[in-house]
């Protein structure tokens, strides 16, 4: 018999944030796979699940470049993929780590399909978002009663940007560093400045929660900075 | 001393995924407030967190009628912020339970911030958001590099749909069991019915997962289904 792949979610950063399930499929697998940026770093999720991750437990470190060259992402998914399957094959289940959840924005799903597709067992653990966390730390809602929601992955490169704010009242945009200016400008130009919150690491001890986030500079705030517009405000 | 206000995400169904965090706040609260809808019925809420919630720990019912007259929601709110407020003011600590994520759609929110604005310490715990994990229930994500994801929470009710399927490649519509053959009308009509999938009672024991979901019938279908609509397909 072939081994389960299970991807699970361990949350935005604050180890407590890791659900019950997560702890139990952590603590029954076989192997850990582990995803990295480069060979001589840590592994952020790793720092995060270290805890619940008992000492001795087999790990399988899995590199993921920062990168946006299709090509070299392709290569990795495919050696990640092809890494796992060889423990698989060998009936060892396998619990792939990622942050936050694992539908939201992970490289956990192109593994994920990759292998369903072969006809392994795979199975999805839910974690906790970046977004809600981010929402729940400004005291704020994502939304409520019939209000729409946007999400936008990539804010320094979405292009309908003031179609969205005029149609939803709550839009939320992640990686914001690199646009901070263009970002204030539209929503100054849409009355919603003063109607946005910026969240950077959120349950990080490095953690920031701004309200006047059009103070900050480009240079000084995380890549891992959320802004919150909410049309019936923030405060 | 006042005490301090919790609201609780407990997740979307399965006791397995409420967090360590929720967890550790249940066990250490004075008070669980629960949400009920009818004071002859049970809470959803307290039939998910029963397990982690010590017997014997005092329990503080708030009924929230299932209702769209604001006069009478507005009412009810008050009087769980009233019943709140009191246990708060005899410095006791409230833990707020609320099924997926607090942030998201939660009446906890109103009562949130009443009581955050008296002056009173609140926190928000997050929890798995139902959408999350309707999602990686169906083998799905709900969004991957640099797509943007919109999220519906009345679809029966929503004016910009079609405009709305145009722009974002990912598309949750929440509630849709009121809007089947409309929604199956639309979704033909972008070419999409076969990029969507329905999500009922995520978790539950009788949850379903169903790719043809346009055979349904209204009257069949759970209220609290979801469909999630995505351009690169859902298999």
């Amino acid at each position: 018999m072939t081994g389960k792949l299970y991807g699970v979610g361990i949350g935005p950063g604050d180890p407590e944030l890791i659900t019950i399930k997560a702890k139990r499929i952590l603590g029954e697998a076989d192997v850990i796979a582990v995803p990295k940026t480069a060979a001589e770093k840590t592994s952020q999720a790793l720092d995060i699940a270290g805890d619940v991750v008992e000492k001795g437990k087999e790990l399988l470190e899995l590199l993921f470049p920062m990168s946006f060259d299709e090509e070299v992402l392709a290569k990795s998914w495919e050696l990640a993929a092809a890494q796992i399957r060889d423990k698989l094959q060998k009936g060892l289940n396998v619990a792939f780590i990622t942050l936050g959840d694992p539908t939201v924005y992970s490289t956990y799903m192109y593994i994920h399909k990759q292998l369903h597709r072969e006809g392994y067992a795979a199975e999805i653990i839910p974690g906790i978002a970046s977004f809600c966390a981010s929402a729940a730390r400004a005291g704020i809602s994502l939304g409520e009663n019939r209000e729409a929601i946007a999400i936008i992955p990539s804010a320094y490169e979405f292009e309908n940007l003031e179609r969205v704010l005029k149609t939803f009242d709550n839009v939320v945009l992640m990686k914001v560093s690199k646009s901070l200016s263009k970002l204030e400008e539209i929503l100054k130009t849409e009355q919603l400045l003063d109607k946005s919150v910026l969240v950077s690491k959120c349950g990080m001890e490095d953690e920031r929660i701004e309200f006047d986030w059009h103070s900050l500079t480009e240079e000084k705030t995380s890549y891992f900075s959320t802004i919150i517009v909410k049309k019936n405000g923030v405060r």
